[in-house]
């Protein structure tokens, strides 16, 4: 039986969090011990400390999965997100932006304590984040925050790798999977990062070997994490035989992706400047599960993903800026 | 008796603001009937409904005064900063952004209602910005927070128009004039907007009849509803008379400057794109400010202005990006 028709396009759970971004040296990160280009979760103290340490900075709204959406949204897709806000200032924000982008959010924010998460991000002079991450109320997403019939509603279940880590949103992840996969709908995963894939590859790893992973994204690192392999190619042929579609992107070097045998490179968009690299792998996951959605060719989702990320890249922020709908039209029609 | 050395440049009262910035379309400001390229005050429902009608943002900290002196720290002086924000999360964004741009703030915090002022900025195409404020507990500030001895060891006394609007801050900037110039000190002052000057014109006459006025900043619209005066040089003329500096501002013609008889005019500075002109006035108070307190000539002042004003319409936010101690050695020397 095939599934009835879906009345949104993706569906995503994710943090909810919103970025605190500033200038910073190469020093500055040095001199604060900061892991450069990674990941890093702080505790409040952690946190208070580092923003005392930091520049004036700018808020934007961010979290991995909420950046694809908003990028899928900018593109015309229709999107919903489940996760969790506190009832402060910055979950506010947090609800309008997304609300804002097009996109259904229904989470009931959780009381005030833990805030809202946020990321405090020192974007160094060759655009490179590096990110440290109060995940706050985030963490706490409850299972019954799910709702089986919207996720049952949308074509793709979209997950971030992150939010695998603290319980409560685990679960709800692992029910959002049975929901979306019991509807005939298809699952995709963002491995997210290194240290996602240190605690939990053996969960990956399983989801995977089960089949309920269709679409499953990673850059080079976590592909070789997950693997164990560091051959490229050797790590893509032997994940790719047990995933439908495999998309690895590869920064500054394009992406790769292999669906159903087929082996597809792209390049990556030039950039007049690469100002920060915060949302790349999440635009690229918008472009390209927007071509996927509309039944693009391999070739073209790829191409989409990364015309997305050199948007957000050319910036500061997590989120589009330019009318991606129009930049995408005139590039790839 | 000359003034004891000033250990602060500038210490400056104005509104306590976080910024909430989007592009708008020309339609957007026509369709919620905002007044284009002005300042609205507006209360707590107004805000909500406003932000409701606004795309996805970003938080930038903001506040006229507040902005100056941004700049006149990136510049190189020493400043302070006087301003009533809510203990809340966009309080703390305040508190940290201008902390961490090398200014002293020691205004406590003044409990959580109402929250912290914030401005919904719309910012269309050309550039121009529309902009609503919630002023908040911004309004609050009481006299009890000035510090009179850090006043008086302040070279100059820097006060925001806007906020001469509400009651106890300007009873705290009465009374702060007197701390100022009861030291020997200088005041200067910025007329703000057109609807300041309407409710409050008589009291800036006065304090400029009295002497009470040491560098006086304005726009073109600013200067003509204080004098009444359409002409702008005829304007210029019968403000000059009673204040030691008058500095107006014209936008992309540049500004202009009478001090002590002296005529002074600077174009305005190329930028390659005007991106959002919030903070455009503020900034060019700055460098004015900053060449001033370290005596340049009056030509040398408007120059820095200029290169200031121009920095920060080039990007989002009134709060300058660049290095401007940097570009201004390179341009100026």
């Amino acid at each position: 039986m095939s599934p009835s028709p879906a009345r949104l396009d993706v569906i995503a759970i994710g943090n909810a969090i919103v970025d605190v971004m500033a200038p910073a040296s190469e020093e500055d990160v040095t001199r604060l011990g900061l892991a450069k280009g990674g990941m890093t979760l702080i505790d409040t103290e952690q946190a208070h400390n580092l923003y005392q340490a930091m520049g004036p900075a700018r808020e934007i709204s961010g979290g991995s999965a909420a950046n694809t959406l908003a990028g899928l949204a900018a593109l015309g897709a229709k999107c919903a997100f489940i996760g969790q806000v506190a009832d402060d200032q910055l979950g506010e924000v947090f609800a309008h932006d997304i609300r804002a982008g097009g996109i259904d959010f229904a989470t009931p924010a959780r009381g005030e304590d833990p805030a809202t998460a946020r990321c405090l991000i020192f974007v160094t002079p060759d655009g490179q984040r590096t990110m440290n991450t109060y995940l706050g109320a985030s963490q706490y997403l409850p299972a019954s925050a799910l709702d089986e019939a919207t996720i049952a509603s949308a074509s793709v279940l979209y997950l971030e790798g992150y939010l695998w880590d603290p319980e409560e949103p685990r679960r709800a992840m692992r029910r959002a999977i049975e929901a979306a996969r019991g509807a005939g709908r298809q699952v995709a995963f963002t491995l997210s990062d290194g240290f996602v894939i240190a605690r939990h590859g053996d969960d990956f790893r399983a989801l995977i070997e089960q089949g309920q992973i269709d679409i499953l994204f990673a850059n080079e690192h976590e592909l070789a994490a997950l693997t164990g392999i560091e051959d490229f190619h050797e790590g893509i042929a032997q994940l790719a035989a047990k995933v439908p579609t495999l998309v690895v992107t590869r920064s500054e070097n394009g992406a790769h992706a292999v669906s159903h045998g087929e082996h597809v490179s792209v390049s990556a968009e030039p950039v007049a400047q690469v100002i920060d690299t915060t949302g790349a792998g999440d635009l690229f996951a918008a472009g390209f599960l927007f071509g996927h959605v509309r039944g693009r060719s391999l070739a073209e989702c790829l191409r989409l993903g990364a015309i997305c990320a050199a948007e957000v890249i050319s910036h500061y922020g997590a989120r589009p800026e330019a009318d991606l709908a129009a930049l995408v039209a005139e590039k790839v029609g």
